[in-house]
């Protein structure tokens, strides 16, 4: 019996991914996130007096009421009991005088909710199980109480138990009640807390809500609308308070904040949700250095106690060494394997392709060298510095000796090389860098400890790029309320695309995590920039023009990707498993079905119908 | 100057209502709502060394930087800066030395914002203002910058300058620098913030965000829709995460709570937004008690300390006795007035309509009595028992003495008389009552102490309400999940317009702040509601029926909404004076111009076109 209890609670405690040590006993420690902080009354206002996962050999004698799930039973003698806090063991009375007691316990099925009273006992002596944080206890029940009865399950509650996500989202009320979802929605709800505490108790934010029936921004397009009461009037789901938040500094509210949802209709994504969440921040005469500061102690005072502390600060890159040592702008610096220019070793060569690449306007010839790779990879550098590879003819000795000594390769490594246009050959290379990184690790090399929480600030990007349609006219990089750097403002008038801004952004483990900037202040700066150089259509943001001309005051701020965050935080494989109740791929709520059919009548207070499309733009669609 | 400069303090701290005794100091008192709390640091991350408000003597000989707004500037020697925080007294120097400094100061215009370095020192004696929280000091300025000039404003940034709600919305960052404005908003974030603590450090709640793009509830005709891109497909914006926090409970979460934005498209409503905020909560294993006793432990918490403390537990009184004593279900119980039956006084009477009403089902006669009512009422009573009404020929005099004892008339008190169906007589009564009040008080009567906070619980409502406009057919009186009353369970499937249900109201000064319920948790139970007496289409809520069948626990919850809730704790004379971005009467953004048209291509994606209404149909609605 003991053995298959440890082996069931073995099985809900079961590792999926790193996140898993985490069982029972660690997650009630981590109710108390500091030190500071009562204990929370688990019991009050409700009908048990302790719950199933608290019970110790402390409790010991006391007289106790439990409401929980029956998880377990066993030879209609032993049944345990779960809630959110934990398993206990219950035993189902034998004798003639509880008959109606054994007979709740022993007939109602798997699942079903049940209330009882007993005492704390200990287990015999022999019979504790360790590794359940109530193992040395066990009820002795008096009464019990049937309060629900469970229909056959379309799967066991157990995180073992293998499903897929369709079958997990249709019936999320079910999977909610395994233990990681728990785990993941309290540590969320956890950290949350802390943040608050953070900003509104130790730093005086201002908890602001902002609406989310908005105006469409220019360039809106992902924004879902909203029809009106009023004939062909439309509000907008924001994608963030980006306009709100700098309308509040104009408004002196100083510090804001807010947990804010935020909408985006990107259509199917693998894992974006057509709403989310961001930890959403302003501030009043910051700089970037302070946006910094103030994140890293953020995440240092929430970061979960049962992980290494956060290490403040967080070092910083520019997006130029980002791009050209990672090959994109949201390195993950757990590992090596940097990008190495070896341009100028190949100045005089003879290999075509070479000298192309190193003709053309930007120009390199880049590499990596993939350590161990040999394992996985087609072989490049033998041992004997014998070069494996369609090129090695081409390259002569001292080449090959200096690749060596610029990538530091070994026997065994792997080098991938490149030649092109800086950035498409920094990002190629960037990308297989991730490839092969995940080839090796799959091969049991171990190159990203899972323990490791790799923080990175990204700063100086473009303050516009190209667009890749037309490259004559630019794009803002980020939105059109960035500043520009203050470095290069004079170039602003004069060769823009050389402006840097003062953007940042906030990388974990290769993820973009937060972003945010110093914003514009001057009115006729941000008109110049909207209009003249964006060339958008001014009118739609005239509210926030005239804002800024009626004393806003310098001011700055940064999102937090709250959902992303928690993924990297738990482990877990998709934002789905830190969210409730997610949309799937296609954005469907697969539990009630929606989005739904609507009856025509009932847009008709909204002056909207429904463009059916034809035979064969349906085709296309399908 | 200082004359002035007190008069200007004075006006920003103006009373409107009740509130505002509220002015600088009380606020910057408030920002510490708990002893054990730290104090904020308001100047970490950022360009100043202080805020404006902050500084008093024992700031003597400290080089302080400050940021803010310039309020006030009086021969250009003395400026008043403002930040959030407060004022303070800048001195502008005046020697050949400065010139650059004094011409900074001299010249911004008002509301510009500027950096200034100093000294704080001692006003010359006999300068100080003591209204002034900063009143003893002032601050020598060595160095100035211009940080942003402000145009020609729209109106004066001074709680006493009169605008019109539109040009407040307007220009709602300006707005939102008055003393009032600010105070609400930092109110509110704080004593949400103490709710959070209270749920979740000292209760266990967990804070889980439910999704808003949601499908279409049965009966949902005030959900705002969103087209999705299926076509014919929508989203709906749900009115409550009702259905969500149940399946939560389901889910074994236990307890929960949510700061959570609903929708409601109720078109144009006075006090009303098509967007609101609830404090969202919902317990497994509770009782009707145990919710009441946590909210009240809520409210008791997150109270403003400079206000009288919360009593609890709050009185309570049925549904059937606030309608027979105050004619509402939401009685404001800071007064009495009550309506007194005085049927049985009548029985006997000649009068003709007094007979009629009394010979119907349900009918009675209702009096209420207005104390010193003669000062604003047509009289009623006059001296020596005289009775100075149509009806007092009528009055036999023992039934008139009997009136006296029963309503407990004083002279110079006014009696108001009805005489109908039961519901409906009380009604009326309800509605004169409050009438009376606000005439009474308008005549300088003290009826409402402001300074009390008169909470009240009103319980045993019915289950079901016969549907207006065809009685034969039941709807329910707050939503199909609530749960019938354990005593009144009989009735439910002969004469179900007789089962009270365990909904409950919270009711503060007369306003519904709140409302909730222990809900069913038996799925049969559940279908038998919705199928058989209320005749819902059960298939939108398969959903959720089945859950309950997956061993739903019992539960139950409340929502309070946390709107009116501020507007009442600060006295703002509307919810959109404690909103930082309100929707006007209309429900538009009056700022931004939102809602606002949709380029025909923009609402291909999403399959939808606008049915422009026929002239006719304009013609209708204009």
């Amino acid at each position: 019996m003991f053995c298959s209890l440890s082996r069931l609670y073995r099985g809900l405690s079961r590792p999926t991914r790193r996140t898993t040590q985490l069982i029972w006993s660690s997650f009630s420690r981590s109710l108390v996130l500091s030190s500071q902080r009562r204990i929370p009354e688990l019991s009050s206002f409700v009908a048990r007096t302790n719950t199933c996962g608290e019970l110790r050999s402390s409790h010991l004698g006391q007289e106790v009421t439990l409401c929980g799930w029956i998880q377990y039973r066993r030879q209609n003698i032993f049944l345990v009991l779960r809630d959110f806090h934990g398993l206990v063991q219950v035993i189902i009375p034998q004798d003639e005088s509880a008959a109606s007691v054994k007979k709740i316990l022993c007939e109602a099925p798997m699942e079903s909710v049940v209330q009882v009273s007993g005492t704390v006992i200990s287990r015999p002596p022999g019979q504790e199980n360790p590794k359940m944080p109530t193992g040395e206890i066990e009820i002795k029940v008096k009464t019990a109480k049937l309060l629900n009865s469970c229909k056959k399950l379309p799967f066991e509650i157990k995180d073992f138990v293998k499903k897929t996500e369709a079958l997990r989202l249709r019936y999320r009320y079910l999977d909610l009640r395994g233990v990681q979802m728990q785990y993941n929605l309290r540590l969320r709800s956890q950290m949350v807390m802390k943040m608050r505490e953070y900003l509104c108790n130790l730093h005086g934010f201002v908890d602001i809500e902002t609406p989310t029936l908005f105006k469409r921004t220019p360039g809106g397009a992902k924004e879902f609308v909203i029809p009106s009461r009023e004939p062909g009037k439309f509000y907008s789901l924001p994608q963030s308070p980006q306009q709100f938040k700098q309308l509040l500094m104009v408004g002196g509210l100083d510090r804001y904040f807010q947990v804010a949802r935020c909408y985006r209709d990107e259509g199917s994504r693998p894992d974006r949700q057509p709403e989310f969440t961001q930890i959403d921040i302003e501030m009043s005469f910051v700089e970037q250095t302070g946006i910094q500061s103030l994140i890293e102690g953020l995440l240092q005072y929430s970061w979960p106690s049962d992980r290494d502390p956060v290490v403040v600060p967080f070092p910083s890159m520019t997006f130029a060494e980002a791009l050209a040592s990672y090959g994109t702008d949201k390195p993950d610096t757990r590992f090596g394997m940097k990008i190495v220019d070896i341009s100028d070793m190949f100045r005089n060569t003879e290999v075509g392709f070479l000298q192309d690449a190193l003709s053309k306007p930007q120009g390199t010839i880049k590499a990596i060298c993939i350590p161990e790779g040999e394992e996985v990879l087609p072989i490049f550098l033998k041992t004997n510095n014998n070069w494996n590879s369609p090129v090695a003819k081409f390259i002569m000795e001292e080449q090959g000796l200096g690749l060596i000594r610029l990538l530091e390769t070994q026997e065994e490594d792997v080098v991938l090389l490149t030649a092109g246009e800086h950035k498409k050959a920094c990002s190629l290379l960037g990308k297989l860098r991730l490839e092969c990184a995940d080839l090796l690790e799959a091969r049991g090399v171990v190159l990203r400890d899972p323990a490791l929480f790799s923080f990175l600030w990204v700063v100086d990007f473009p303050l516009f790029f190209p667009k890749e349609e037309n490259p004559e006219e630019l794009e803002t990089a980020h939105h059109p309320f960035t500043a520009p750097h203050p470095s290069d403002i004079h170039h602003l008038y004069t060769e823009p695309q050389k402006v840097r801004s003062q953007h940042y952004d906030l990388v974990l483990n290769g993820s973009e995590i937060g972003g945010g900037s110093i914003r514009i202040h001057d009115a006729e700066l941000q008109h110049y920039i909207l209009a003249t150089v964006l060339k958008e259509d001014v009118k739609l943001l005239s509210h926030l023009l005239q804002a800024l001309d009626y004393g806003a005051p310098p001011h700055g701020g940064i999102a937090i990707g709250l959902d992303r965050l928690m993924c990297l935080v738990t482990g877990a494989p998709s934002i789905r498993d830190v969210i409730a109740f997610p949309k799937s791929f296609q954005g469907h709520d697969l539990m009630s079905n929606a989005p739904d059919s609507i009856p025509p009548e009932e847009l008709k207070p909204y002056h909207i119908q429904v463009s059916w499309p034809t035979d064969s733009e349906t085709k296309r669609v399908h």
